[in-house]
């Protein structure tokens, strides 16, 4: 399993609505998409290479590498994605590929465990020669996650073996001892993985070598800035600014106070770091996590869960510059925040986690897959207008619509295995019982002291502010239920079988410990009005503006809605606003709407004269939906008037 | 003289107050502290190389070319300014020095007149192999701006010859005819400068060259495209969004309609075509500036007057795209702007021309150097927070302080040059009397129909509203003289010796027409109350904010009035705001103060709460006097509340 306390993903069915729709298109569309993405038969879309890769690395077919370095990992990700789609939906079709494709791999690892097509292939002299920049351990981790995701799914220890050979080799390799390369990976990723690898397999060893991997990380002498000058090679282009820092490697970890650098890598580093300070007790990284926690969610984090606000790097910058229109806001970094989220709850049940999970899943995660599920945004701005976006080089990488795969594809299948094993976020498996996170409709199954107890969760959430839960365990049976009561939310209300029960959460949980019966109903409100979000004033790029919020769901204004040069449109301080829900728009949807007010073009640029305006029926839909509708303006920020 | 209707420079003389300052200023500070660094003999500064690449080139020292390709223009611009200097204050040993420094450039000129010490030193077998990059032809129009300058400053034809004989080779080797090189230079300047050149030694075939120049651009076959081809160079990095654009090459200008590409070139080239279409009569070229004006004004001309908006390649973008933090608005490119509009008050008396000539005088003009003038700006953006402009890409050629020279030190001498020759845009000479343009304190001379008139202006402008004129014609003459209303001026009023005037300015300017006598006094009232300009809504980063203007002088809150993050501090639409005199503050200037407000910070960074807020007795200075008490925040946008 990927997080200690999750429920194994064939406990949890998701039956329908919201959520239950995009994990669905994931298993059904994407997945199967995403197939014929990797084996370059998607017209239209950049090429992948990675199955191709691994077919002349086997020797079964002729041929040269294509794409970067880290090109494997996008093939690793995707098998881990197919692998959650079989624990919970067996298909003998999708599994005897798996097996040809596992077999492939298995062909293509070398004698000593090393696999990696790029080096093998292209420079196999040069193998953990550029640490700094090449991917080689990173590209090793997806291959590990997906081994053990593999395994999980289907019991099959084909890729698991090839994995550990691969891990074995990485533990000969690198470490502090004679003959071994004091070093780690430019890009985290390999660490959180060997701790997945370590709860698969039972031992330990594994855990310590990613103990060694965050240890050894920016110590003096820096072995990158060694590697660097060994190879008399100046720091690339991306790392102008902050040098290692980019790379998290200027000093030890532990030492970090504001998250920095690049994005994924920052937050891949912190869900490794907060998995091992979990798995080995290491007080030391619990408070680095905790830390750092605050620190990015309270100055470094977008409205929509994105982190990442510069474009050169990729990367964190000073605290509070969120700048809209210059969003990174990477699919992957906003996926890098739901791991660390998900693992801070292991350390500590605190509604505080689950609630920036929320934000980040229903908000910038979603925007990074169009709703028919064959397109995605790897960047997701907060505001948009495309012709300037095209012609701004800071906003090069913005991409003004969706598309179908990316020469460096990190985000498409990195979507595919967050939803695809969605059900780990779902909930928290307490010693003492059960505490829910997410409330999407769904039927769960666990076991609380060897008993087995079933949910039956009714909701049409985010929509809707009702939550039923029918609580069936197979005889009476006493146990803790915790509930999350968002922190957006204020006025929640819970009645047991009809009964009113006083609600006072126990950080962000409501705690109900009862002998539960067979058909309880437990019924949670959660009241949702429309909230003017206001950002604290030192994140200088919203003064005077306010977001749209209702419930989770951070909303936008988009071109086909409001007309076009959103930065004209205000909303008045004294203007009502309603949610309507839209069952045909985007898939169904509740809108927000109200009256608006739009400033008329001036006579000329500069004008003293108080500016014309005109009533507009101003309309905005959730962020995580803009731009399925062609390509046009966005803003999450409205000028309030 | 620079425009053919400017005054002569010794017939304008600058006795006191604010621009009688600066021109103080440059003439004794900024020319000899420029002549410092141009010798390297500037402690901290950048070196610049300048004089010390001529004397190798000339064989009067040993040593290495050192700097850019077009290293040489920062002297040619010293040489112009330090020869306007001549022309209004004599200075036997300045003059003994040009002297000299013009005897090392005769002795570096090559036998067949060429003159470039890059390419001389360094690559003299690529002579004008790569027009689009290496700027010879534009090193080549400085040069020939310095030798005018000097000839009409002093008389002596010394720098005169040298740039005759290059641009004789110029002549020789550019063009259509059999054996020429049918290209022009990548960097607009040649072009203004054979005008000049034409226009002082009397001989029309350097105009004709310089309409060569124009009417070629951009013209099929492309011949940098060919070029390129050629030298199989593909285009460079600043020319990836608009390729040949970027120099206003991709196609013939005549068929330009909005200004593209490197900013100081396409106004160089505006300045250019305006000089031709009045000299050569050409009505399409006279259609093309004025479509091109329109343009520029309306939808891509800060409120500062400056004008540029992307980093990236110094370029125009999109209509409307002026964000102010990553306002480029380089120094040179706003004195282009001023060029291009006293070129086109020479085409038509209007006051539209010398309202921008105004707006980017007094402020992006004025931010370019420091109140002590040894330090200078390239860079002016319009909002600036130090640590975030240190931190991000889009930012990283804004200086968050002035500094001595830059490696590209193109501004600094532009400065000095366009400070130098002030006396160019007070005035234009009218077949029946004068125009005014610029109101600053000075004593003017002139000839109307062979009769000599004197002007006493005196005006504590830009700070007061009144400016009072003495006219002293030697006897009653009648003659017309026009005063400048401003654009941004209602209610201006007119006395003449005590007697209330009807004002009905034609096209921006009152027309008195009479027989003057000795002694007539007149007396203009220019209302300067204080106003919130807004921008049109297009300018969405201008969006529900407001710029602080009083007569032509644009605003600014700065940290050390105002407090750090000012962003948080809004203007409630009611506050009444007074202007006061500062007799002490940055020089003695005008400030701005009321009640403003200080939005806190939030307890968390979004919150649904309204937020908290204090009053602030807010101040704004001019914004040409920012960055003059050290290191801190910055914005004309004000939020408005």
């Amino acid at each position: 399993m990927n997080y200690i306390s999750a429920l194994p993903l064939n406990q949890v069915r998701f039956t329908r609505g919201f959520l239950a729709e995009r994990v669905r298109l994931v298993r059904e569309v994407v997945i199967p998409y995403q197939w014929e993405a990797l084996n370059d038969r998607v017209a239209g879309a950049e090429p992948s290479g990675c199955v191709h890769n691994f077919q002349v690395a086997a020797g079964e077919k002729p041929g040269k590498f294509y794409g970067l370095f880290w090109q494997d990992s996008d093939l690793a990700k995707w098998i881990e994605a197919a692998a959650y789609r079989l624990a919970t939906h067996a298909d003998a079709a999708l599994e005897a590929e798996l097996d040809r494709l596992i077999a492939t791999l298995a062909k293509a690892q070398g004698a000593d465990g090393y696999l990696n097509t790029y080096f093998q292939l292209v420079e196999p002299q040069n193998r953990w020669a550029n640490l700094r920049d090449c991917h080689e351990l990173y590209v090793a981790g997806h291959m590990i996650e997906a081994g053990v995701a593999h395994f999980q799914a289907t019991g099959k220890r084909t890729l698991l073996a090839v994995v550990r050979k691969l891990a074995d080799l990485i533990e000969r390799t690198f470490g502090l001892g004679p003959g071994q390369i004091p070093g780690y990976c430019g890009h985290e990723e390999i660490e959180l993985a060997l701790v997945k690898l370590a709860r698969a397999t039972g031992e330990t060893r594994y855990a310590q070598l990613a103990a060694y991997f965050i240890d050894q990380r920016g110590q003096s002498p820096n072995y990158l800035m060694e590697e660097s000058r060994r190879r008399a090679d100046p720091l690339p282009w991306h790392m102008y600014f902050d040098g290692l820092a980019t790379l998290q490697a200027a000093r030890p970890v532990r030492e970090l106070t504001e998250p920095v650098g690049h994005a994924v890598r920052q937050m891949y580093l912190l869900a490794a770091m907060a998995d091992l300070a979990h798995e080995l007790g290491d007080a030391s990284l619990v408070r680095s996590c905790h830390t750092l926690w605050s620190s990015l969610v309270s100055r470094h984090l977008y409205i929509t869960g994105g982190v990442g606000s510069e474009p050169y790097g990729e990367k964190f910058t000073e605290p509070f510059d969120l700048p809209p229109d210059r969003a990174y806001s990477e699919t992957c970094a906003a996926i890098g925040v739901i791991f660390f989220a998900r693992r801070m709850l292991d350390l500590e049940l605190r509604g505080e986690f689950a609630d920036v999970m929320e934000r980040s899943l229903y908000n910038n995660v979603l925007s990074g897959m169009s709703l028919d599920g064959t397109k995605f945004f790897y960047v997701n701005p907060l505001e948009l207008i495309p012709a300037v976006a095209k012609r701004r080089y800071e906003c090069h990488l913005v991409k003004t619509q969706r598309v179908g795969w990316f020469g460096c594809a990190c985000c498409p299948p990195n979507v595919a295995r967050l939803f695809a094993s969605l059900a780990d976020y779902v909930a928290s498996l307490r010693p003492d019982g059960i505490a829910l996170h997410l409330y999407a409709e769904s039927d769960l199954r666990f076991t609380v002291g060897g008993a087995e107890v079933k949910f039956a969760l009714r909701t049409d959430y985010p929509w809707t502010e009702e939550v039923a839960i029918e609580v069936r365990p197979a005889a009476p049976l006493e146990f803790t239920l915790q509930l999350r009561i968002p922190g957006w939310c204020r006025g929640a209300t819970l009645a047991i079988n009809g009964q009113s029960q006083p609600l006072a959460p126990v950080k962000g949980y409501a705690v109900l410990r009862r002998v539960w019966q067979p058909g309880d109903k437990i019924f949670l409100t959660l009241p949702m009005p429309i909230e003017r979000v206001r950002a604290d004033p030192r994140l200088s790029t919203a003064a005077g503006k306010v977001a749209l919020q209702r419930g989770p769901v951070v909303y936008c204004l988009e071109e086909p809605d409001n007309g076009a040069n959103l930065a004209a449109v205000t909303l008045p301080r004294t203007a009502s606003l309603t949610a309507r829900r839209d069952a045909t728009l985007l898939g169904g949807c509740v809108v927000i709407e109200g009256q608006g007010v739009r400033v008329q073009p001036s006579p000329s640029l500069y004008t003293t004269t108080p500016p014309k305006t005109e009533a507009l029926s101003l309309r905005a839909i959730p962020y995580g939906l803009w731009a399925n509708r062609g390509e046009g303006e966005m803003r999450v920020w409205i000028q309030e008037s």
